[in-house]
């Protein structure tokens, strides 16, 4: 049974806004569900119908999830987790790999360079402040898990790369050619918007820039493009030295 | 002006089977339109409102564009092209570099499959005809002008892969590493669907299974994701060979 007070936040949690007031964010659909079970996230509450074959911990009706979910075609499962947000250690960028979004507004490009920063084992991603919301289901979805098994932190980018001991990359048109990357077992990848690449701060702090070669005829690469190449030269070049 | 006739077909072209019965698909977009524009693309017409700069063969009014367009804010300009698809010709994928798409249905992945394809100067697209439609608006807008500059075709992949005298190089979790490419001149690259990869027909075509290695959890990379680390290690082998 879902009270009314239960659905309408349920239902307000769509809004980034509500999101934050409640500290809480909504997951539906099976599979979404299931891989972040999978990966041992703590959801706070778990509501699914009959249909549902998994973990639970509130039994619904499939007229009480119609009114819950914000699909028009809902799943059996609608997860309710809770927004944690770790602040970021100073000094934390010094030590490991660090993938850095700048201004990614796509939630979709959002949840696969998650993706990415998960396949390739980065220790951290950081997000700036105008970056997709972490908590939206989109970003969610499209990270396909890796979500829960990501420290994930938001950030000024700026200060939080300024003077760091560590190469910082960005994509360049004018850098050094990717595949001639050192050996690095510390870096920072920074990753700019869709539309404008990195902002002007951001850029300042890049110490190292790289180019990936172009053969052909298309301006640029997409974000998660472009650091997917990035990051698999960087893990390459590990591995050779 | 535009006649209530014009402005139906206009309308009408948001819809596959409509375009396919005109011979005819729709962009709209000051950004997208020129690029192809840029890229020479030979449109049929150009509708624009005064607030367009650039070439035009019909001058409508904003409310006009309003009618016509598909998007709920309009932009200055909405262009028609035609639809044209150049059959593949037989023996064609034993030349040069294809990259071939099986199943991916996702329009906004097929369009950066296009821009790497564009990237990496390859020298074809083939599309299986489950893919998005590439006439689809959101299929030219991803790939970012690359959709006028790619030999692009629609074709079933498994006779079309059949008995080729190249390598058909398919991602896999087994493969050889993509790092150990040998320089290849001639290959074609096969993308499998988002959900459910390689169709059975198409994996049994796959002479050369590759894989992107992996550091961290992430069951797996998207389409785009494992298709552009592959055009880069292909590239990177070719430049070394």
């Amino acid at each position: 049974m879902l009270t009314k007070a239960e659905l309408s936040r349920l239902r307000s949690l769509r809004d980034k806004k509500q999101r934050e007031e409640f500290g809480l964010f909504v997951i539906e659909g099976e599979k979404v569900v299931g891989e972040l079970i999978a990966a041992q996230f703590p959801f706070a509450e778990i509501y699914a119908t009959p249909a549902w074959n998994g973990v639970k911990t509130h039994a619904i009706s499939a007229e009480e999830m119609a009114r819950a979910s914000h699909f028009p075609a809902p799943s059996s499962v609608l997860a309710v987790g809770r927004i944690s947000r770790t602040p970021l250690v100073a000094g934390a960028l010094n030590h490991g790999l660090t993938l850095a979004l700048d201004g990614v507004q796509d939630a979709g490009n959002v949840g696969t360079l998650l993706r990415i920063a998960d396949w390739f084992a980065f220790d951290r991603v950081v997000l700036s402040p105008d970056c997709a919301d972490l908590f939206h289901q989109k970003v969610i979805n499209a990270s396909m898990g890796s979500f829960a098994r990501l420290a994930a932190h938001t950030a000024d980018l700026a200060p939080a790369l300024a003077n760091l001991t560590v190469p910082v990359l960005g994509c360049d048109l004018a850098g050094d050619d990717v595949h001639s990357l050192p050996a690095l077992r510390d870096a920072v990848v920074v990753i700019g918007s869709e539309g404008r690449g990195l902002s002007p701060a951001v850029a300042a702090c890049v110490t190292r820039r790289v180019t990936i070669p172009k053969f052909g005829q298309a301006e640029s690469l997409n974000a998660a493009t472009a650091a997917a190449i990035v990051c698999d030269n960087l893990r390459r070049a590990q591995s050779r030295g």
